[in-house]
């Protein structure tokens, strides 16, 4: 079973790709869509849905995992990424895959085990269970990880 | 030169072809995109955006005006307006349109006079500058053309 996480951004977004076999659970790719050199709105949006569908295609994941909103941001903030994550959703509809929205506080305390933990600790947490090597280029790249890590949490006693 | 005009909403978004001859101007077509019995987020921005491709595709239309963002709302409403935004600038992006974004004040100014205007005196107005004989089916599709109306007194001028 392939998990994918994603942490929606309309600068940085992060995905991760975590395989299942049996009980053992191995990071199969994470990394960056970085979008963040393109300032025209309509060109960002089109270079964000291009990389998560040809990422969509390349994994072909049984499941994507998506963290949900955060409600302490400006305004501004929450309408651009609401932008994101519309062609984000969009790809993954196109799939016809299946989709999850996890909360930070359900990610956190299904990865760390405490709804209040900070980012680092979730990031300790990942690389850790995830036995990673090498640290991912950039933190957000953990995040998705922790997203899919949280939906294999949720769902290992069913497998 | 046919201008575009839409109203976006997550459950119903307007839309209005503006053509203009000369200095004439006709109402080239009106209608509301109505996604509100789709309850899945994902099929429904998935129906969003393959509307808007259509009319895009049907209409080929020399530009696409669009309403900005509000901010009054709540924020869970300005997500869900935002991602299906996203979904609409990505279909106006992949046509490689021009796309210009006015405010609700902008509109309100360009086609009553008066940023503060009601939204019943915006539709008077359009109703009347556009002649429309038979009035639109849902008032989404008058607020669609007034933005494109408003775009069109911006650059009347030039023309």
């Amino acid at each position: 079973m392939l998990i994918l996480g994603i942490d929606p951004g309309s600068r940085y977004c992060g995905y991760g790709l975590l395989e299942i076999q049996k009980k053992r659970i191995i990071a199969a790719g994470c990394d960056v869509i970085d979008v963040s050199r393109e300032k025209d709105i309509l060109k960002r949006l089109n270079m964000l849905y291009s990389a998560v569908d040809a990422i969509l295609d390349e994994y072909n994941p049984d499941v994507a995992t998506v963290e949900s909103m955060f409600l302490q941001r400006h305004v501004r903030s929450i309408f651009t990424l609401g932008h994101a994550r519309g062609v984000i959703l969009l790809s993954i509809a196109r799939h016809n895959l299946q989709m999850l929205e996890y909360s930070p506080r359900e990610i956190k305390k299904a990865v760390v085990g405490n709804g209040n933990a900070s980012k680092q600790q979730v990031r300790y947490m990942v690389s850790k269970q995830l036995n990673l090597k090498s640290a991912p280029k950039r933190d957000d790249a953990y995040d998705a990880l922790g997203i899919a890590l949280c939906h294999y949490h949720r769902i290992k006693y069913e497998l």
